[in-house]
């Protein structure tokens, strides 16, 4: 497969095709694309640019470009096109997909946009699906699926199957329910291919299937389906009837926009942005993270102030608080990291004070291996045995207490029911800072008896 | 769904069950849980328990189990089976996951391993495999998939196919070849269930059918599976034979390790250790980064020692020198993160340089903002205008630096053909603290011409 390139000269033919309103040969041009191809090229098209796109080609394609492109650039699409217009869009998508874009419309027109939908069961589905959060199994989840009675034959069920299947994009599974729409078990389309057509539902469909509650967290069904490796999964309401079913492409979504947030709480950027986004964006989510660590530098300054009567006898001591920092928040961050993706992954078992004590040891390893090195570096360079000295033990207990913090503070958030990921990156980096400097000087002073 | 839960109660029951050789209380016990549940329960048992359990149950089950398992109990346990059991393991498993474990067994009994599988074909699979790179389609590919003639007509395919499916856990695609197995296109279930059995085959399969090549590195697989949203992509040699199929669940744990890769990396964690790793094993993950951060705290001490003579005018210097360094890593790690995330989304556009402008913008504009805050601080505290000024103008331009490094850093990197990620965590936060003091004397002793 030679993989799709977006490169600038493609981008300035189609800028060019759409300026001259070549239609023919935009629409043969296109034909050749992928969906998420062509988001793809939206993306660096202008708002207008990528509405004549949208108007021009078939609303099969076009609704899922627009259901795969840019939050930023849907919105400035849609604005550009009529109720109706919209409506033959959301016609096209999965009940799932066609109420994340009438999420995203302004109120004002969400009514008329689904009173212009045509197929009415289709609007049905759309409109049960927006009451239900984001981020729960329920805003996760199409109507669309394939269900079949207990009660029925094979040969039914085949005939069924085919009307329904036609709405369904895959058939992962085919459910199996009762008279009253509780959801009952399964039936794979394996066995259905090895099934003789006279035998009933009820003696032939698999009791066990794996199945989410509506309310359930995005999070949990991505643990749950990657777990036990599954395609798909069935979603009951509170009475267990079947309301919907997630599929796994939805799932990966929600696995890498995890896995984004909490590499972004541990950089220190507190919302969703991307490197395109506006310096106004950019600023909003990086600047309170950089607030926090002035005040930790204030801080630090503070704490320095007050052993200023050190300096005149031991200025070298000051020389190696950059290093003291840089330990205490680099060993908290490596803490508080391993702990925030062993709760991820539901890997971590056993007590917290266990979980203490081997950090203890660990740092302590660490500390006594990196001390040493200090010592001698120190030793040489100024030839102050005692200060080389007292500047490494305080860096042995710096490390340990880093250690702990970062293994602490994490695993304190979960148990509040509060996003341990927060915990990594600029939090830890200067609470450390601060409890790192005021050790190492109080035991300096200690040991140098000043 | 209940959720499965591991308790301490639960895995006390077993081994209890274990120690009084309870066989057929253990195997109903174990009928009730998942081949993923009953690989977490063994990793809370010594490996002769979990060895016991294995052979205990059925390799239908066991099979999975091993797969499923940590890699470290695993190997233990195989240990402790015999060839032939092992062989028997594979049997049941699909050729990529028995390849895994093949790929694990010590050279020496390899062959033996191999040979003693009854079905020849299956262990033909295992083999091939074999010599695929773990990190390319080859090495994530499973040999079971569903294949039809295009010179068949849909009745014997359905005929075929049903003996195929046998073999296939999962039916996603119909895969469509010529008569030397080059591959041509697929059919899709629905469609089969639509079609009349008299209908030839290659008047209703889909020409066009994504796929990848045998040598396609694994996270370029996941980036066209997942953007594409499929399920199952078709895997073929370098002259179009059909030789393999991956399933998004192996594309799943790509995402996820990926993921988790890059976490670590961030966080100064250069292997895949976990937090239940031996203190070893995370000291050598942990103790490389660390050293380099010492290395950088002594490279900020030289320069301060290189600027002593200010120290008896201007103490309040040094005092920020953690702030100044705190900073420096702060912005680095915050705009090297951005452009890590980018290149791995494949969503950064447009020349470097134009980057460099938009981050050192942005770079400036926190700047400021920081620095307004800091002037006001520092000056109220010192009551000296002139040294808060120095220390603020020099904050703005360490911010500046710090952002432009964080960001030409992975950008060179990935040009390179280096992994970004490693640019993020410690290396930056260390070479950032250093050129942020060390910028930051230069201006300060500037501006207080001393």
């Amino acid at each position: 497969m030679t993989p799709f390139k977006l490169t600038d000269e493609l981008v300035a033919d189609i800028q060019q095709l759409i300026a001259d309103k070549k239609n023919a040969a935009l629409r043969l041009m296109m034909k050749e694309f992928h969906y998420a191809d062509i988001a793809e090229i939206a993306e660096e098209l202008t708002k207008d640019e990528a509405t004549y796109l949208i108007k021009l080609l078939d609303s099969e394609k076009t609704s899922d470009i627009l259901a795969e492109m840019d939050e930023d650039l849907r919105e400035g699409v849609l604005k550009n096109l009529s109720a109706k217009e919209i409506a033959s869009e959301l016609e096209e998508l999965d009940t799932d997909d066609a109420a994340d874009i009438v999420n995203e419309l302004p109120d004002e027109i969400v009514q008329q946009v689904i009173s212009e939908i045509e197929d009415k069961e289709h609007a049905k589905g759309i409109v049960e699906l927006l009451r239900y959060d984001e981020d729960t199994a329920g805003g996760l989840m199409a109507k669309e699926l394939v269900k079949v009675r207990e009660s029925w034959n094979v040969l039914t069920c085949v005939k069924e199957m085919r009307a329904q299947a036609e709405n369904v994009t895959r058939v992962h599974s085919i459910y199996v329910v009762d008279d009253e729409d509780k959801l009952k078990g399964r039936l794979s389309l394996k066995d259905l291919l090895t099934t003789s057509t006279k035998t009933h539902i009820k003696d032939v469909y698999i009791a066990k299937v794996d199945h989410v509650n509506v309310n359930e967290k995005s999070e949990d069904v991505a643990k749950i389906m990657s777990k036990y490796d599954l395609e798909a999964i069935p979603v009951v309401d509170e009475i267990g009837r079947l309301v919907g079913r997630i599929t796994i492409d939805d799932i990966v979504d929600v696995i890498k926009e995890e896995a984004d947030k909490d590499y972004q709480l541990a950089a220190g950027i507190s919302q969703d942005v991307e490197a395109d986004d506006s310096i106004w964006e950019l600023t909003r989510a990086r600047l309170p993270w950089l607030i926090l660590g002035l005040f930790g530098g204030l801080g630090a300054a503070a704490i320095m102030g007050g052993f200023e009567e050190m300096i005149s006898k031991h200025a070298i001591l000051f020389f190696f608080t950059p290093l003291i920092a840089a330990m205490a928040g680099n060993v908290g961050v490596q803490s508080s990291a391993i702990i925030v993706q062993g709760l991820a992954n539901d890997d971590l078992k056993g007590s917290i004070s266990n979980r203490l004590v081997k950090e203890m040891l660990l740092a302590l390893l660490n500390g006594i291996i990196l001390a040493v090195l200090l010592l001698i570096f120190t030793w040489i360079w100024k030839g102050d045995f005692l200060t080389a000295l007292a500047i490494s033990i305080s860096l042995v207990v710096v490390i340990i207490v880093a250690g702990i913090i970062g293994t602490f503070i994490p695993l304190f958030l979960e148990k509040r029911g509060i996003d341990p990921a927060i915990a990594t990156g600029p939090f830890i980096t200067t609470s450390n800072d601060i409890f790192g400097i005021l050790i190492y000087f109080w035991i300096a002073k200690l040991i140098l008896g000043i």
